[in-house]
């Protein structure tokens, strides 16, 4: 059996060691361990998209773990198996990281119907997208049909969230001033349920008076798919307030996607625009890659910088210097 | 000689017919008119570079050529040569277009100092941004060194005359509601000069009005290059109000951006910007004419809608058939 064979069928059968395993070989630049990747996402692949993808985004400090310990256990009371994946472009952390992640979501983490995997230490931009899509399969694979993916917001637009997942859920604090608090507004009209944390910390009153705030900011931004406004619900992750109600929206907002087929529709769109942006990514690496580009490049910016060249005409020549294979020119 | 070899000594020497072929010669997919353009403009691009490069963009209605008519003989009067190239990428005006710009600038047409060449029939974005590009290097390799670029200003970023131009001019109607009429915010960020046109016609107190508008508005945008807002002149082409300014302000900002660098710079931006868009078309036309990625494109776009591929490894897939030359992949 392929090393391949062998982990689909421990990841299959739900064990989270392996899962762990299948994802850290995802992020592998081996070309062994890339051909075996292949092998094995091609195995998960069929048995994929069942789960809802749920994007979890906030800035540090807002309490995203907090929140995603006490939603994970919640969704478990309910008989769902929770996986939660980071995305953080911006880490610095290293392996110390798990045990971070670990520690911020106790109970969840050590409970055998979730598997937490922190963000792995950065890479390419599109190279975090791929990792993170590509462990959404493997997660799915693996039973979760629940899939968390954790995101501070503020990341190039490669990265948004939205590109992957079926809902999005962003996390806010009351009254920290504005109200848009560095999320970029991409990802606020990609909401499609806004959650103020840590409202029993801040007081009742002033927590409704940001959520009244937030409401009418949000007036301004265009309808989602469903043709509504994203709603502002009040959250205490600590306390539990706003949890089952969180739970039961994004369970409505679900069989809603579900029924309408914009959760459908949504995914197949998500597919293309990374397989465009994967394509043009990959030819303009294996380009730059090519030493007879190389070679001449640097030159040629040159000319075009001085106004010697035509920018065009330097374009077809470094092209025509990428292709080799005589095949003939469109 | 070669063709390109004469064609060249007769536009250096002021033939106004030789250009316009020239220009032809540029438009022409023909596979040896593709040869004799290159060599062409080879040899017109050492010459290149002098004229000063003026943006005249407004919606339709405004009085474009009727303040370029007034403008170019203004300019004429100083001693330059005045070149007019339109950019219309929405236009559908066929080869009558000669005879309606020639009209429509009827003692400007007429000059022996100025050249008047229409939109070409549209082709490919890309190719309506490289033959303008292209058809200014041999104005200037003729002796003209005012080249103005009149556009709608409505068409996609990448035709951006600002992408093309030294300093831009923005014509706008006083008191036609929207201040921003239609023109698009990332060429209003890019006005050099904005002129209210028309002036008398509307009257001196509307025009007043609207010019004060127009200045806080303004406001609102970033600052240009020297560190200022763009001014707001009136004119009205008809009775000459406001012309001689214009043509003074003009060559005050291009004196200015000479003298700190600033033209050359950009210029330096501009050349480089296009030879990476040249760049990324150039890739996805020769990849997506590939036959055999065209023969595997559909079928792997399906199961990546279905979701039964990884958009990642579908794009690897592609990618591979692509490069079929034995280089090692990067």
């Amino acid at each position: 059996m392929s090393l391949a064979e062998d982990l689909f069928q421990r990841v299959r059968a739900g064990e989270r060691a392996a899962l762990g395993r299948a994802i850290t070989l995802l992020e592998s630049s081996r070309p062994q361990d890339r051909a075996d990747a292949r092998e094995l996402l091609d195995r998960c692949m069929s048995g994929s998209g069942r789960s809802l993808r749920l994007g979890i985004t906030g800035i540090p400090g807002v309490g995203k773990s907090t929140l995603i310990e006490a939603l994970g256990m919640h969704l478990i009371g309910q008989g769902k198996r929770v996986a939660v994946l980071a995305v953080d472009p911006s880490s610095t952390r290293s392996g110390g990281s798990i045990l971070g992640d670990k520690t911020r979501m106790e109970r969840l983490s050590q409970h055998p119907d979730a598997f937490i995997r922190p963000s792995p230490t950065a890479g390419t931009l599109g190279g975090v997208a791929r990792r993170t899509r590509e462990a959404i399969v493997l997660c799915e694979a693996a039973g979760y049909d629940r899939v968390l993916i954790e995101t501070v917001g503020v990341g190039q637009s490669e990265l948004d969230v939205d590109r992957m997942t079926d809902l999005n859920v962003v996390l806010m604090l009351a009254g920290a001033g504005d109200e848009l608090q560095g999320i970029k507004r991409g990802i606020m009209e990609a909401a499609d349920l806004i959650v103020i944390t840590k409202a029993a910390a801040t007081g009742e009153a002033r927590a409704q008076e940001a959520r009244r705030d937030l409401k009418n900011a949000i007036a301004l931004l265009p309808v989602r798919d469903n043709g509504r406004h994203p709603e502002v619900l009040l959250t205490d992750a600590r306390t539990g307030q706003g949890i089952p109600e969180l739970a039961e929206r994004i369970g409505e907002l679900h069989t809603s996607a579900l029924a309408l087929g914009t959760l459908e529709r949504r995914r197949q769109e998500q597919g293309l625009f990374w397989l465009h942006q994967a394509l043009d990514e990959g030819l303009r690496q294996r380009f730059s890659a090519d030493p007879r580009v190389q070679a001449a490049r640097e030159g040629l910016e040159q000319a075009v910088r001085a106004g010697l060249k035509s920018p065009f005409q330097a374009a077809d020549e470094l092209l025509d210097l990428f292709r080799t294979d005589g095949a003939p020119l469109p």
